[in-house]
Formats: structure tokens, sequence, C-alpha cells
């Protein structure tokens, strides 16, 4: 379904540029009543014309040509996306060890021990947003630590003062502004089509609903992530959920086609991720018979981004011998990121 | 959000009935194009007018008026309503058993141990839908063993097939005719109203889907139940969900609202139910400050269904000391069930 209620462009800034630039709908929230002001869209200008846009807008055009052989119902017009690395980037590490580390940072204080305990001293020891040294094995201990213990409220608000505060290292921005603006558009393009977009991520989920449904136009119900233990406490107003330190859900590889199961219930029809723990999604929406298209978005520009294969060397062979679409970010995307503003 | 395309009467029989009874929207689903025929509606025709549904019209009337003070913007507006005893009955025995035990009994020949074996023998010896002597120590063994073990396609279809051919054995009425009818209207009035509504059982959440779409107007990702573990295999086409043996989540009390947290992310401001199972979703509906309404489906009407209050004494006595409102289904349910057009 179409959520125009939820559509903002990344940043207050760049609103002007982008209906300048690209045509996009921008939703004025007042108080309480809502005005919709769209212009006339240019569907997928951050996208090079080229075989990857042809194949996209080939694929809509089939699904929603009403009495055409591939002609899919709207409700059924599921669309799947990971997140780090698809819709966002995601080096030098995912955005939220980021968030994770000022946490751990902020927590120090309270954990005297944490001076000279790994991982916690090599984080509270470097200036560094992403200090060398953290290694996979590190990563739950980490994100048990600087993710949990709060309520979901005081996460939320965290969250969200992080993204409005916190810069990317190298690229110079607010990490809400390394979104792709090419994929910010497909979102959209899919919407515009009555196509239902989840995002399906490795990420905890409240960290991606605190700007998901602002940056992306992806409300709240429609991310499935990562997730901890919550526990319910009525003993004040308002109720409250307890993170608890332990993570229960791990949304990555086989567990994202089942996370779309158990959460979505529709076999996605278009499924779009970057690296080896999207391979179950992708063949998950074209494993069902009818019309599908899977994509997979390959780094490969350094001078703009980042280029790298490491994480993604199954993905890419995969896509060669079962025909998934390949996204060079240096060849199908015009530009990479949004329009910055300020 | 209002999804027009999934809603269809109960059964197909009965859509002429509702149509000339209380008027409701039906769609039509032919090969690929669909057309929309709603009648001006006569909103919650099978409630008799009296306090409860006082409540109910001025709860929507205030939180849909624009500029008002409790005006809650559409993508807020999230309902949430527990299945068994709530919209469809649940008495001798929530009727998911009377499918478990149809399956167990299937597979009694698969397993020759099972005729010796309780809670097995007690099933398989007798001839009754609902075989007295089974105790709800035995719930999750019987679940497991007629639930799981096939992929979900298989269990799809085994649940379709029970739902279009098992009759309850004292109301004799196949089980999706079991709804009630004020309810299926009220999901409807909501939704009318830009509410986006969930079913939050403590059943099994693909048993629900297996007809929530076609009875209630509810699509697959707006259930949330208790599951099974899933194994996603590719190894062949279609990729297929085997169910495990093992019950990974079981949606009652504290575990309702933080399901809710995690599939859908918002509060609801509607919640209702009808056990003491469903006290924490409700206090967690009313627990935000804004308008909000509870509501607790009494079982008092033992001449067109039950009466009981076994599993629902804490739920009424909270109902009492919070205000929420308590439907009397004698007194506030004009029909209970719909009508049969066979």
């Amino acid at each position: 379904m179409n959520r125009p209620g939820f559509r903002l462009p990344v940043v207050a800034g760049c609103a002007l540029a982008l209906l300048a630039s690209a045509g996009c709908a921008v939703t004025l929230e007042g108080d309480g009543a809502s005005t919709n002001q769209t212009t006339a869209p240019v569907a997928l200008s951050s996208w090079n014309d080229g075989p990857v846009k042809a194949t996209i807008v080939d694929f809509v055009d089939r699904v929603t040509r009403e009495g055409g052989p591939d002609y899919v119902a709207p409700h059924n017009r599921v669309a799947t996306f990971d997140n780090d690395g698809t819709l966002w980037a995601e080096k030098p590490l995912y955005f939220q060890f980021a968030f994770v580390y000022e946490r751990i940072r902020a927590l120090a204080p309270d954990n005297p021990g944490w001076a000279n305990e790994e991982p916690f001293k090599t984080i509270i020891d470097s200036d560094a947003t992403f200090p060398p040294g953290i290694v996979e094995s590190d990563f739950l201990t980490l994100l048990v630590a600087g993710q949990t213990g709060t309520t979901q409220a005081e996460f939320a608000a965290q969250a969200r003062s992080f993204l409005a505060t916190a810069r990317h290292p190298q690229l110079d921005r607010l990490y809400p502004e390394l979104v792709y603006q090419p994929m910010v558009e497909l979102l959209d393009y899919l919407r515009d089509h009555d196509f239902e977009v989840h995002i399906v991520s490795g990420g905890t989920v409240e960290f991606i609903r605190a700007y998901a449904d602002r940056v992306y136009g992806v409300p709240p119900e429609n991310v499935v992530g990562s997730s901890f233990a919550y526990e319910f406490r009525d003993t004040s107003a308002p109720p409250q959920f307890l993170r608890q330190p332990s993570l229960t859900v791990f949304n990555d590889s086989a567990a994202k086609p089942v996370n779309i199961q158990l959460h979505i219930g529709k076999r996605p029809i278009l499924a779009f991720g970057n690296s080896n723990g999207d391979i179950e999604m992708l063949e998950l929406a074209t494993g069902g018979g009818g019309a599908s298209l899977a994509l997979l978005l390959h780094h490969d520009d350094a001078e703009r981004e980042f280029a790298y294969d490491t994480g993604t060397e199954r993905a890419l062979t995969t896509a060669a011998q079962r025909g998934w679409t390949v996204v060079s970010m240096r060849d199908d995307f015009a530009t990479v990121f949004p329009a910055q503003g300020r």
C-alpha cells in the first residue's frame, strides 16, 4: 500500500533540492491536519538509463498490467529490502555500531571495570568513531552492552539523538544523509505502483525504526530486524518495554525468509540485497514461479562511496548462476547520496 | 490503512444476506481485475443501541475529528483484536484443536505407538470432535504432533480443507461461520475510519491466516500469533518452510504487548479481548496518555452462544477497576453469528 502520510525527504534541508531536481511527494505535517503536495514525479531520475533501470521499469510494468500474463494483484506486490549496504552505506562498519560505541562511552563512568576489559577498553580509549581492532566476535557483547538495559522509549530517544547529531568520519554527513538517493526513489516508485515495501535487515529493528519512517517512508510495522527480548512492565504509566540483554532474533541469511514468513506471511516478488546474508531472501523471492525480480547492489564505486566484494562473494556468484540483476553503483547510480541543503 | 481488496464476507453464501441486511463492502475477485461494489453501509447494524455502541462510535468520532482534542493521525490508528472468544467463538475448546485432532487421527496409522500413548489414545479412540479428558497440559504435545512436520504450504492446504469442511458439534456450522457478525462489522467500521486492524492471538499465526483475510479482511501481515520454528529450505522449487516441532512464540498475556511492539512497533489506541490473557494488551492500549479504548467481550449469552466466566475473572475485575468497556454479548449483540446462505 502507498503510505503518503509517511513520506518525508531524508533531511528537511534537502526537500527543496529534491523537489527541484527529481520531483517527489512531500507531506508536510501540521498540528494534526496534513497537506499532500505532490509535484509531477520524475521517477528514478537518480538512476542512469541502462539495462538495470530498464529491467526494473519493465518488471513493474509487467506485474501491474491488468490482464497481462505477469499481472500481480496489489495485495501481493510485496517488496523486501535489506538495509545496511542496500538502502544506506555500511562502511567502514554498520552504522549502528557508531551508535553502540557512543552509548558505551556514555555508560563507561558507570562501568569502571570496562577500562580494563576488552572490547570495551578499545572503544573507550579511542577517539575514532570506528576504532580499529573490533572484530565480528565482539559484536554481540557490544550490542548487548550498548543497546539494552533501558526502556524502549529511552532507547528510541537515544537513537534519534544519535541520528540527529553523529557524523560519518570519512563522508562527513549525518548518517540519515547516507541513504542512497536512487534507492529512496525506487521505494517511492514501487509504492506509487501499489507495492508494499518492507525492510528486512540484520540490524536491530528499533534502531531502523528510529529513522526508517522519516527517511525511507517505511513505517514501523514494515520493519523486520534482529531483536532483543522485551519485558513488558505496567507498573508505571505509560507501560514500558524493558530491553533485555538477550538477542532473540538474528535476522540474517536463512532467518530472513523465515521472518518474512512470520511477519509478512507472503512471498515477496521483489527482493533487493547486497551481501551473502541476503541470498536466501532473494531465493525466496525468485522461487515461487510467477514474475519476480531479485537485485543485488554491487559496491564498485570507490570514488563516490566504497568498493568492496568482501562478504558479497557468494551473493555475486549466486546472482550470476541464477540470473539475478546486479546493480553497479558506479554505472547505475547517477547520484549516490541525496543533495544536502545545509 | 483500509484494505478494500481483502474484504470478503465470511462465507460466499452469506454475501447476499449481508448486503441485504447490513450493507457491507464486497470485493469480487476475478482473474486479476477486481471490482469494488460498496453499498451504502449501515455501520454496526448488528450492535444493539446502548452505552457500549455509543462508546465505540463516540471514540471513533473523537479520534477522527481533525482539529479536535483527541484527534489521532490515520497512521497511528492501530487497533488490535484477540481472536478466540473475541472475533469468533472458542467453546467447548479453541477451534484450532478440532483441526489438531483431525490431523492426529489422520496421522495415527503412521504412528502406531499413539494407540497406547496419552493424550493421543484418547483422541484416536473417540468419535467426538472435542473428546473429553484433554487438559491444558496436553496442548503443547498435541499442537506439535498435529501442526508441525509438514511444509508451510502443506499445512496451509490442510487448514483450508479443515475450515471448508469441519463443523462445530453443537452449533452445527462451519467454523468460519462462527465469527461474530458484530465484530466483523466493527473491523469494517474501524477500517472505514482509516484504522489499521491487527489480530493478536494466542492461536498459531498460520492457522489464523488460513481464513482471516477472507473472513475478517485481515491480511497475513496483520496477524500476530503464536508460532513454531521454521526451517527455510531452498533445495527444491519453490523454496519451502519446514514447520519444526518447537513452539518459539506463545503469544499470550505479557507476550501480546511484546509482540505488538516487535511486529507493529506502535501502541494500539483500541484493543479488544475477552480473557485474562488479554489484560496486558488492553493495558498497553490504555496506558499511553491520549485517547484510547479498551473493550472486553463478556460471554453471558447461554441462549445464543455460551455463558462462562472461567478464564475471564481477572480481566473482568481489571476492567471494572480501570474503566474498560465490558461488552455483553446478550445485551449488545443484536445478532451473534452471520446469516447462513446455504
